[in-house]
């Protein structure tokens, strides 16, 4: 019988997926910095016989612009194996005839650039940051309370997420202002919905249970992934905090100090355990 | 037996409770409007055997200031007669010698004058307006997450507001930000909180019973009187909406259009149809 417990478990596994900020590296001013042995730990995994795929909430920039960035810091990434909320949600406006007003990061705008902005009928809200002011999220407010039936998309529901020089608010604090001002429920494009982590599965090719997530977030990453049926483990960087290791209902298959530590046991378990 | 239904009920009253924003005046550029009839009601209110009072969620200036303002557009109104929820807050303060740290209106902010802010060790947000910046939220955030035991004290709980130009978001809003973000319950000091209600019963010597709120919102105001064993009459000014009169748990004890035909009818009842 398999070993399903961590890290036994590593030895079936057929693809991994990683979120971005926090695993890979902390935001900050300019690029960020890459979080010490990231680099080279996303390189052993493309070595190895591992898919690998990088599903993140990151809606401050284009796929293409935030792709780059991290390329700029050394990671090997390219942008087809990038799953961000923006392109699945362009993809559900279309389906349901639906024209959005966008309370988004300036950075984001360009990928909606084709999309028909006129006479909106629903909201979209990203991590748009400074953005976030009184007078744009009135706007949002106003757009909302005047549709018959409001719908908000919210792309991610974080509450926090860390930066170089501190904790920064994320959208799903202002995804529960407009959900409270506007007595609605908002759909959630992102992690830890499992139809954004189902079509990273799809696209890989594998079944829940042959795919493990490494994430900085215990609710959206891990608990997300789990839902799923997926293995979940966080690392203690990025937006972690000890008190996670004590959460009332998500407890992570695993926790470790950092990618590198991750990526050394999965792949200590395949090559010299097996 | 006394009649307990509307308008019978206005001949065993002891006293009047008023809203003010979207019951006397509209806000906005300036001094904002009165609403038509409001301050010869406020007169013939005054000129009545019943008390009066004034009680609202107030927070963009101090009391002096509002009561000024109030006087300008007219209305025979003294700052002893209104109840805001800032004293109340700063009277909890010393009790349980807590130091805020403030994200409240520049116009609010000499209430808070003689109070200890240095290290703080709670959160008091009001209806902040321009002030509820991005930056500004986050430093709350951070404020409350530093601590090992944070309180968050918002001055009401409104969803929205209206102006001369349009609807506001209120306080509520970015209490419910803030308490997503850090996963905490806010205490709310102001409508509806009982305490906030019985401290103007008190001031006025009577029981519940004796006594009627008219307010726009029907939440805060008609359901928070209510729940304390009040009458609650809606009015339809300010920020009151058609779909108030179907909402599936608070349910006024009368609609009216406007303060003056609520007056006309409570002095009728008294006087003439007595």
């Amino acid at each position: 019988m398999a070993d399903t417990g961590w890290p036994g478990c590593a030895k079936s596994l057929k693809g991994v997926i990683l979120d971005l900020c926090g695993v890979l590296y902390d935001s900050g001013e300019g690029d960020g910095v890459a979080i010490p042995g990231s680099i080279e730990a996303v390189k052993r995994l493309k070595e190895s016989d591992l898919e690998l795929r990088f599903c993140t909430n990151e809606t401050q920039a284009t796929r293409e612009k935030f792709v780059a960035k991290l390329q700029r810091l050394g990671f090997d990434i390219s942008v087809s194996e990038v799953f961000p909320p923006a392109p699945a949600t362009i993809a559900v406006l279309k389906e349901r005839g639906l024209r959005p007003h966008l309370l988004v990061h300036d950075g984001l705008l360009p990928e909606f650039d084709a999309v028909d902005k006129t006479n909106p009928n629903c909201v979209i809200i990203g991590d748009a940051a400074e953005n976030f002011s009184y007078q744009n999220l009135n706007e949002a407010f106003r757009v909302l309370i005047g549709l018959e039936k409001p719908v908000l998309f919210s792309l991610g529901q974080g509450r926090y997420y860390k930066e170089t020089d501190g904790l920064k608010l994320d959208v799903g604090v202002y995804m529960k202002a407009l959900e409270y001002a506007c007595d609605l429920k908002a759909e959630v494009i992102g992690k830890p919905s499992p139809t954004f982590f189902q079509s990273v599965l799809s696209d890989m090719g594998l079944k829940p249970q042959e795919a493990l997530m490494i994430g900085d977030d215990l609710v959206n990453d891990v608990g997300g992934a789990q839902y799923c049926g997926m293995k979940g483990v966080q690392v203690r960087t990025g937006k972690y905090r000890p008190s996670d290791e004590r959460h009332p209902t998500v407890i992570a298959d695993a926790t470790v100090d950092n990618l590198a530590h991750a990526v050394d046991v999965i792949l200590g378990q395949r090559g010299r355990g097996a």
